[in-house]
């Protein structure tokens, strides 16, 4: 099937180029009864939202949500809600000097190779905008979760370059523009990031994603296990290089006896398989770590090849991030959200008349 | 959609239990053609097969494989292939003891929550035993992707506990019973295969696997990116806990300068991406890293819970290899194969009337 | 999976009710290099628009359509495309009185109870005005079918009441309201609309779509069949309640004999199967025939309940065609060319090395 | 995706040929704890098996159907189902003259062309041989249908030639070879059987499917309907050429007065519309008709061409049955069956929640 989709029963399927003329996204598979405004969507945007601090980039786009459909009365009807957002602050003029030539690091050369022709503005397609959408249709599942079963679902930047991130605080996150959960870290950041501007550089990331209250259950073996789903989902954000469930590469040098979880009457006595057993949820935080590169889009030159296979010399000019994992957290919760909404109504349509005497907690 | 198919034009569904009365897959939209012999089947499925080291479990099954359907006088027809292998060697009696409780850091406790039941001899469904159907159906794909475009596919153990394995030599992979390309590391693996053996213990391990000559193009942008599905099949492994494509975590904390694979007329000067760049094969190398978990079957004993939600203490008696790692690398190889397969037909569909001028190597 | 999506490799998804916000629908797959403009789609929506003969509803829609993405410098980039029609005159207002009743005959009732509620305005999500957005798709791939292979997918009123239209002249068909190609019908069928209207009553109607030049080999055995996923695709279109391959139900007192399609070499000696064997185009015309009912929207008053469960008497007010079949028959037409256009990827997809000396026509 | 597969929640694939070595299916999705056996499956296989009556093909097949997992200790796990059955009276040696010409009216030739080679014996896969593996899935779906919800899903023979056979009495359908419901009927039916196997020929027939209690609720608006997704899975049956739902084709000449389904407090006054309003079932019966062609394996010489093009005459010998449309009956009972089952775990996934006040019957 082609591949602007994602989910089964809660299903996603976007469009929109970075400097066309619209984002937009179809939902499909929404509950019925479901209370939902623009309101809801646009929070999660405007975490998301270019331009809101000078760590990111300065493209100033107001990303309004539209709903055209799906929403009656302020409730959800149970039909597709189409979403829609109108780019505003396209400035294609930008872009005219890479038109004919390969931006090293990004997806100019494999659209080009694939496609035979490509929408050079901005990335086009491959541009991270597309993500916009992702957040929105996201805000809707966890919308669903949070209030049919408060499962939460909640991300934070957990390292940047070297600096590391504890999450020592939810709160924190809210309030700094890093969705940095130590408030101690925010000065090395802050530091770094202007480094980087300096040095018109740019540097990777590690997000971390939780979600609470996830029931035991949900996750289809064989292939289309959670962690399955959510490494897929993941991977799928722009600029991940690495997705781990749990205690992720961490195990390769552990031993079973520290890494199994073991059980007792009161419950699982560690997480590190990151809340998954078997492709399952076992009724522990779902927890998952991705690796964000750094961008490309830096202003450090850089050899290349134009579409006539001549070497040339280029700089990124434009507006980028100097990292775009601190904008990733939104979106990786949305991806997980939307995973989980999916799952929850799979596990619903076979295992609806489940009963089960064993304990959980 | 059920949870037991990958691939959407090049489709896998298994079936089986552990210790039920077959494996069994279907392998539908295999192209018409392709000369195709049990043989060519047995050679992985040897590969992953139980027994044939002191390293592995000493469940002795011959795994011999029968082609069902879809072949005609030794070419596949275009129909779908059904394989089947028959379970020998189930010894159920094995487990009889396990029937009530949920042994720790395995799919126990997730399926007995999720479906209310559960086949508890061996694992049933969740054993790594299904994986031999994975294993069969990935030799499709592999002969097709070889014999049609000079695409191999080839793993290695990359790491064992605390032992890196380095990339020296392909040919040696497949002289030592641990899939393991530098010959200067058997006797380290060796020695701490026998530590474990002795302290009832087992390990974490990591793969990587490598495709040669994948032409540019491959890969659906957004959601069904190359390296999403790859993250998709990878992490459905049984014991999988994290996915690297190319530098994978390693990204965190580089720079956009250094990680950027820049451009010359000759070619890629890096392959920090592992082949991939906006979610299209680039035709360069295509790398993933995969992080397995030791296994939680140990002879040490661990604490759980029974069906009556009492505290008991279990050892996991059977046989089961220290390092399940091992194994994992045809396996690893089969599931990079198939979505490789799956991708270079949904290219062929959409994008088959593309002609590029752009220089590829 | 969610519903409101149809084909594999070309996909189109819709959303949009009749008196919200708008209709829109994303074309995912589509080749690119394909040179598209609005006014492409246009030319078939404003075949289906309403409003255009006296003989359909007198509501007025511009129905124009906007291409919001997937198409750069005036040809398709290989990205989805979406499509949006902003509702105009919607006149909400006229709905009201039936805010609580169930029309009979329609699908308020069904909606009401799978829903628990409904968007009641004009049907809301159950009008065919959604249909709008499948004739935008269709379009896209009648283009590619007509320019790349030469396929031309065309549809005509076969029956009407007691009516029957031969296929007389190709022509004819878009030379009157009625897309009759038999002109000695006009006055009939003029007549029988305007005894309709002062009865206040509905007809049924029969249409038929022809494709040409459609290649062999077309067509999935053995549950995506060609003529399987015609069936679903022309029974999915509002009204629908049979569908006919080739002659169909004339079958059913045929004696093998006769009915089956003997052949020469210099090709088919008859056509009774449609273009379709065993699943598979066979490189003659396909045809199929559809039956749709007389709208329910009428003004003779008729028997229903209310949500209360009440009896009340109702007629429908609103603006409606007396013969909903007339205007099915640009939808027809892109409902045929959305599968064949899916086929033909998928058939590339698996078949694309298939050569054959067997003589075709 | 590839053609083999048919449900999106409770899927089935299928696979092998009609000489092969064995045919067999995977159904997953099939929900837990429902008991299970393979005299479940048994029953309907029997019905459709042939050399039954001297009216089917003397093709004597036990077919025997294991169950190869997915059930334990006597119940379903939620795992998937393996089925097969060996193929045991193959005769393969029938079939060596038809090696190189295309039998008019059957899949030879288009099987030839899309493959560029075909598996000849007896029809390969577009046998319909296959369809055994349907029924036996679907005797899955039956089970649990009844058992849970009470849903019936009951077929018969409605008409053959010109002999209508009218739903007179249920019990007597399995009470002759034909399915036919009304006895009066028989030696009509026995006497054309006598004149078509002297005559070596064959006749169409047209076969009725009816599903009692069937909850309102059931089917996906806009392009899963549930009438869509019936169209397509019947139609997908060989020999198939044309799909009603309720009154089909009958309601081309009718009024909107006569044709809607009136509502009352007790219920519908009617239901013409079989059954399904808007995609969706009504709480009705579901009610549809096939029509199934006479086959064109008959002993009447026919033209044809061979491989080279050549021009031909040939008898089809071989076991085959005049009238092919008898055996059809437990297969559409199977397909109306899966497709409910389908949309009975899709409707839950999304509509659980649900709840209405308004009356339903």
């Amino acid at each position: 099937m082609a591949g602007n989709s994602i989910g089964e029963l809660f299903r996603v399927t976007t469009f929109g180029e970075s400097h066309g003329v619209a984002l937009g996204c179809i939902v499909d598979g929404v509950p019925p009864g479901i209370p939902l405004t623009e309101a809801d969507l646009q929070h999660d945007l405007d975490r998301r939202r270019p331009g809101t601090s000078r760590y990111t980039t300065q493209r100033r786009e107001p990303d309004s949500v539209r709903i055209l459909s799906g929403v009656f009365e302020g409730v959800t009807t149970g039909t597709p809600i189409g979403l829609l957002i109108e780019n505003t602050d396209q400035r294609s003029q930008d872009y005219g000097e890479i038109k004919d030539l390969f931006r090293p690091g990004h997806a100019d050369y494999t659209y080009q190779q694939k496609y035979g022709l490509r929408d050079y503005r901005g990335g086009g397609r491959s541009s991270a905008r597309e993500t916009a959408m992702r957040v929105a249709a996201g805000a809707i599942a966890k919308k669903y979760l949070q209030q049919q079963f408060g499962i939460q679902v909640r991300g934070y930047l957990s390292q940047m370059g070297d600096i590391r991130c504890e999450l020592k605080d939810w709160d924190q996150i809210e309030q700094n523009p890093f969705f940095c959960p130590d408030a101690d870290r925010l000065e090395a950041l802050d530091e770094l990031m202007r480094e980087l501007r300096k040095a018109g550089d740019s540097v990777g990331a590690k997000v971390t994603v939780v979600a609470d209250a996830v029931p035991v259950g949900l996750g289809e073996p064989v292939f289309d296990r959670l962690d399955a789903d959510l490494a897929h989902a993941l991977m799928s954000i722009n600029a991940v290089k690495g997705v781990e469930i749990g205690d992720g590469f961490a195990v390769v040098n552990k031993r079973g006896s520290e890494n199994r979880d073991e059980i007792t009457p009161e419950g699982f006595l560690s997480n590190h398989a990151g809340g998954i057993l078997g492709g399952i949820s076992s009724g522990q935080q779902v927890i998952a770590n991705i690796a964000l590169k750094p961008t490309s889009s830096i202003t450090i030159p850089g050899r290349t090849i134009n579409k006539q296979g001549e070497a040339v010399e280029m700089i990124t000019r434009g507006r980028h991030d100097p990292c775009v994992g601190i904008r990733a957290v939104p979106i990786a919760e949305a991806m997980m959200a939307i995973v989980l909404m999916d799952h929850l109504m799979r596990n619903r349509a076979q295992c609806n008349d489940v009963k089960s005497d064993v304990p959980r907690w």
